[in-house]
């Protein structure tokens, strides 16, 4: 049974943004499947009055190929609506002149093609799977702990995600090893950071209460969202499990089967026809 | 110049107790050497008439083949004199009718041999070098949180250990990983646990005060010591490192460049003969 009392701010919304991974597809080893009614789901949202942008702690490819990805999926989504870490961080880098030793999906090198990795003074993980082998760890360990002061950006601090073939370690579980090999606190760039959001909703040009972020992860999406003053609704695939209902601090402001059933409920709501 | 400010109580003890890699060895590719002076002084302590204890997180082999492995080095050393986690985690599966999942090394599978590991209802992970692999870490990580109440016991909780060719991130970093990702706090089996300096203590027959442990852990052996009444010293060689003399929370009871002048300065205060 769909819980609706989410719905009664839908008419004062302006924009929505939505988690990909786990909302609008399930990821694994062939690319990823859509999820059942999302294609349609974000053309009808498209097709709406309310602003969409997507915001991803995606970091497997560069957001061009993850782009396309999605397109070929079937999904009318471009470059420019999705905000992902690597650019940010990258924009970091610049900042602080800082030269960062890598450990990334191999296709996420390219993001960074133009930044000096010579006698690195920082460290960037994002989720890397497989790249995740004790060498690779290690060798990041090495330069951190011979900075006289480590520096560590991760790239989103999630516990885990869903591929087609079952659950997976993300990048935050590495994050924490790292911390406490070196006793150092990484600087998170992308979901939950205040930093990432609100780049999203500067890009919007809409303030945080006009807007409803829509995520399977119930601290990344929902409750940091919430943090900025959004609303957040969490989506029962991807890498919900019934126990997020118990979250000790986080209680999203609604909970829908899929996105379909939530754009079916918003736009309903608004006046719009249902399919 | 030697801190001996710590000998002052020399002549009270009774017990020592020694960590092994770092204080007696380098670990390495090569099976490890012995840190110059080290095999003289545990010689020399046992001709004294201090009791001698050995306590180790060591879970790269069993226990059998990892003394065997000291004695060829030159130590005088027997299985009776070594604490190490793997035995003391068995115990506590027998006692609690555990069976688990094991990240270890392949060389610490032996000393699991008798336990039933089919349906595993806990994780056990010690170090496992490079059988932490990303696919072996999400093995143990699927296994705990598929389990209503995850249970995760870890053989030690450093953060990092010296090898001939480098630091090496030790067990305590893919502990902390596996807490994050399953929101569980793990049960350490090791040192710094007081029950397993405990055990050390029941068997020597002594009480805390008498006794002194020298490690170049400052956390697990000294800290760990510490906390259990017993005085701590910290040898300079293994993974010490100088910024371990102003840590927030643990102050050796004295540092010294080695084993060998440890045992100098203790024997000499309790009036034994210098060599």
């Amino acid at each position: 049974m769909a819980d609706t009392s989410w719905t009664s701010s839908a008419k004062s919304l302006k924009g929505v943004i939505l988690d990909l991974c786990g909302v609008l597809y399930d990821s694994g080893e062939d690319g990823g499947t859509p999820i059942p009614g999302s294609v349609e789901a974000v053309k009808r949202l498209k097709a709406s009055d309310l602003k969409l942008r997507f915001c991803t702690n995606e970091t497997q490819a560069s957001r061009e190929k993850f782009v396309a990805k999605l397109q070929r999926m079937g999904f009318d989504i471009s470059v420019c609506e999705v905000f992902s870490p690597a650019p940010a961080a990258l924009a970091v880098l610049r900042d602080r002149g800082l030269r960062p030793h890598l450990l990334v999906y191999d296709g996420l090198l390219a993001e960074f093609e133009s930044v000096d990795k010579s006698n690195p003074n920082c460290v960037v993980i994002g989720d890397a799977a497989e790249n995740f082998s004790y060498q690779n760890l290690n060798d990041a360990f090495r330069v951190l702990i011979g900075l006289e002061k480590p520096v560590l950006f991760s790239l989103g601090k999630g516990r885990y995600y869903k591929e087609t073939d079952g659950l997976k370690l993300d990048v935050g579980a590495y994050m924490k090893a790292l911390e406490y090999a070196c006793d150092v606190e990484a600087e998170v760039i992308g979901k939950p950071s205040p930093a990432f959001f609100n780049s999203v909703l500067r890009d919007m040009g809409l303030e945080p209460h006009q807007v409803l972020m829509m995520g399977d992860d119930l601290v990344n999406d929902v409750g940091g969202a919430q943090h900025c003053g959004m609303k957040g609704l969490q989506v029962r695939t991807g890498k919900y499990r019934p126990s997020d209902q118990e979250h000790p601090t986080v209680t999203a402001d609604g909970t829908v089967d899929d996105l379909a059933q939530a754009v079916d409920l918003l736009l309903g709501e608004r006046g719009g026809v249902s399919p």
